[in-house]
C-alpha cells in the first residue's frame, strides 16, 4: 500500500537548509520511497496535509522518562532557601528517586512514564532515548529497562534505551564507585544485554558522581558487547569525561557547559553528538553556556533534548527546549530544528532511520499549523501540532 | 441550584498559605456561598472532584493576546546575526505588528486570538486581561477591544481590557508624543469608554515610548471618566514610571525590573500590585530581575502574567510563567500561586471578586492532577489541569 503525502511545505532536515518546500512524499511500508515533485501516484492512497508544514517526526534523545516519584516538594524548599543539608535531611535529592523506583514495579513504573510520554508524543515526537539509572540496584535498572521496552508496545513511538546504572552512587556504596562499577553496573548490563534491553551504554563522569578511571571498566564492557557508549559530561566542572568518551567512539556526549574547544575537536574527530539540555542549565540557573562556537568550528553537530527527569530538569516539552536552545544558547533555529531531528537521530545511532526525510528512511513525520520552523519554535506554551505520522500512519 | 464541590484538596488562595486542605465549597447561581468541613448539603447536587487539588481558577492579568501577524522571522533573523537595523528595514519590529493588526478585521483578530486564549483556558485560566496598542490608530485600536469583548462572548472566561493606545508611537508621529497623546490616545479614550470597551487605561513608559510627562494628560483623562490606571514601567531602564502611576492610584506597574525600592515604598502606598513578567525577561535575555526583595519588604502584592505578545513575550502558558517566576525571579511557590490567583485578581481591580476561593465570590476553580501547587509549578510543558470551572460550570 503506497501513500503520495501532498500539499504539504517540507522541510526534510537532511541538510541545514529549514527553508519549506514543495515537495511530495511516496512512502510504502512505514518506509519513504522517494522525495520530490510530480511522483508517479500510482495505485497511491492521497494524504493531503491541508498546506501543512511537514517536519520529520521530532527526536527527544535524553531523558529520564521512567522514574518514580517527583521532587517538586524539594523544589519548593530551595525556594524557601533550604540548602542540600536540609534537603538531604528531609529525604530529598536524587535518594528520594532511587528509593521511590526501587519501591515501584515496572506496571507502577510504565503507568506513571506514560502521561510524560504522552506529552512529547502531543507536541510531534516520533523517537524517544529513555535511560536507567534511578534504581542503582540490578533489580530497580532491570525494571526501568523493561518498562521502557513496555512503553514502545503501548504507544506509537520508537524508544531507544540506555543503560546508566553508573548515574550515581547509592548510598551503600558511598565512596566505593569502582566496587559499585564492578558489582552493579557491570552484571546487571550483561544481564540487561542477555533480555534484549539495551541500545546503549551511559554513564555520568562528574566530581559527585564517577570518574573517568571508574567508567573504564564498564565502557570496556559495552565494548565486548558490542554496544555503543555515550556519556553525560563536563556539566558542573571539567572532568574529562568527554575526551573519554569521544576516545571510546561515543555516540554523543551530553550536557557539557564545560566542554572545551580540545575536547570539541576529539568530538569531531570521534563523530560524536554533542547533546545540549538547556532544561537542566535553566532549572538549576547555570550561566556556563556550553561551547557551541567552538561545536559549530569544530563540525560537532548538536542535538538538543530535554532531559526529562524529576531532580533537575522535569521537562516533557521538546519545543520549550528548542526554545530554549535558541534563547539561551543562540543556536539558529535551522540548529534547533537539525537538533531534534537528523542530529539527534545520530546521538542514538539511527543514522538516516528516522529524523529526516529521504529515501528509506522511517516515514515518521510531523505536521504543524506554522509556515516555519520559527513559528513553532518562536513560541513557548503554543502547541501548533496537527498531526503526527509514525512508520507511516497517522497516530 | 445549588452545587457541594466535594473530595477535593483545596487551596483557597485567600492567604498566603498554599497547603491543601479537605474543604468543601457550596456554590450556588455560580458564586461560592460557604467554604468548609461538614456544609448542609440539602438540595445541593453533589460535584465530586475524586481527590483532585482544586484552586482558584487562574488569572492572566497581563495580555497582548489580540494582535495581527507574528514575529517568528524577526527573531529568527536575530539568531542569525541580524541587528535591529537589519530588522527594521526587512519590516520587522513593533511597527510590523502595528500594520498587520491594522489590516485585520474584529473578526479576523478574533480569529487569530482563539487558538491563543484557548491554550491559556486548557491550562486553567478563568479571566484574562487583553490590552489594545497594536493599532495605534483610533480605528483599529478600538478594534483590538472590540475583538477582546468578543473573545469573552465565545468563551467561558472573563475578559478585562485595558486602552493601550500609549504603547508606542506609529511612524507617522515620530518625535510627536504630546501630539499623539492628544490626538489618538485620548479622544480614543472617549469612544472606547463610550461603547464599553475599557476596563482600565495603560501605558508604556520608557525611553523608547512615552514619558511622565506626556502621560499625564491620558491619566488625567482616565480620572475624568472614572477608570483605573496601570502602566509599564521601569522595563529597561528607570523613568519615574512607577511613581507617577502609583501617584495616580494606579491598580498596577507591571515589568518592573529597573524600579527601586523607593518605587516599592510608593507602590505599597498606593496599594498597586507589582506585575512581573518573566517570559519577556526570557526571551530578551534580561539580567536585571525586578526588586522582589524591596516588593516583599514594602508588602508589595505581586502578581505574574504571560505578556502574551508576538515580539518580545510570545507565551500563552501561564504555567510556563509561574515556572519562570519561581526559577528566574526566586518566588516562592505560595508566592507563585498567589501571583496567578488573588494578586492577580487585585492587579485588574477584581478584589474578591475571583482569584481566591471565599465566600460572594465567583465560582472560578482549576482541578489538578496533583496533590500540591509544588506539582503544578514545578514542571515544564507538562499540564496537569483536570478540569476548569467558570461562574459555577465545569467548562
Ligand atoms: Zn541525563
Ligand atoms: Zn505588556
Amino acid at each position: 500500500m503506497r501513500t503520495l503525502w501532498t500539499n504539504a511545505r517540507v522541510i526534510t532536515a537532511a541538510s541545514d537548509d529549514a527553508t519549506p518546500q514543495d515537495l511530495e512524499i511516496l512512502t510504502e511500508a512505514g518506509r519513504v520511497l522517494e522525495v520530490g515533485t510530480g511522483l508517479d501516484r500510482t495505485g497511491a492512497e492521497i494524504a493531503d496535509c491541508g498546506g501543512a508544514l511537514l517536519t520529520p517526526g521530532l527526536v527527544d534523545c535524553h531523558t529520564h522518562l521512567v522514574h518514580g516519584g517527583d521532587r517538586a516538594r524539594e523544589w519548593e524548599m530551595r525556594l524557601d532557601g533550604a540548602g542540600y543539608e536540609d534537603i538531604a535531611r528531609a529525604g530529598g535529592g536524587i535518594a528520594s528517586t532511587m528509593r521511590a523506583t526501587r519501591a515501584m514495579t515496572v506496571e507502577d513504573l510504565v503507568e506513571t512514564a506514560l502521561p510524560r510520554l504522552d506529552h512529547l508524543l502531543a507536541e510531534g515526537v516520533c523517537t524517544v532515548e529513555i535511560k536507567s539509572g534511578y534504581g542503582l540496584e540490578i533489580g530497580a535498572e532491570l525494571n526501568m529497562l523493561r518498562a521502557a521496552r513496555r512503553l514502545a508496545a503501548l504507544r506509537p513511538v520508537r524508544v531507544i534505551t540506555s543503560w546508566l546504572a553508573a548515574h550515581a552512587l547509592p548510598p551503600d556504596y558511598k565512596g566505593r564507585g569502582s566496587d559499585y562499577i564492578r558489582e552493579v553496573a557491570i552484571p546487571g548490563l550483561d544481564q540487561a544485554h542477555a533480555e534484549g534491553l539495551v541500545d546503549a551504554v551511559d554513564g555520568f563522569c562528574e566530581g559527585i558522581a564517577f570518574s573517568v578511571a571508574e567508567l573504564e571498566p564498564l565502557f570496556a564492557r559495552a565494548a565486548e558487547l558490542g554496544l555503543p557508549v555515550k556519556l553525560h559530561a563536563e556539566q558542573l566542572s571539567h572532568q574529562g569525561g568527554t575526551a573519554f568518551a569521544a576516545g571510546h567512539g561515543a555516540l554523543s556526549v551530553d550536557h557539557l557547559e564545560y566542554a572545551t574547544p580540545g575536547d570539541a575537536a576529539a568530538m569531531a574527530a570521534a563523530g560524536s553528538v554533542a547533546v545540549l539540555l538547556p532544561g537542566a542549565f535553566y532549572m538549576l540557573r547555570e550561566t556556563q553556556v556550553p561551547p557551541v562556537d567552538a561545536f559549530r568550528a569544530a563540525g560537532v553537530p548538536m542535538a538538543l533534548a530535554t532531559d526529562c527527569n524529576p531532580g533537575t530538569s522535569p521537562v516533557t516539552s521538546i519545543l520549550m527546549t528548542m526554545n530554549m536552545g535558541a534563547t539561551l544558547y543562540r543556536l539558529t533555529v535551522r540548529e534547533c530544528l537539525a537538533a531534534t531531528t537528523r542530529h539527534a537521530a545520530a546521538a542514538l545511532g539511527l543514522g538516516t532511520e528516522t529524523g529526516v526525510i529521504t529515501k528509506g528512511a522511517s516515514a515518521d513525520f510531523a505536521l504543524w499549523h506554522a509556515e516555519s520552523a520559527a513559528q513553532i519554535i518562536n513560541r513557548i506554551g503554543f502547541n501548533p501540532l496537527k498531526a503526527r505520522v509514525f512508520k507511516g500512519d497517522f497516530v
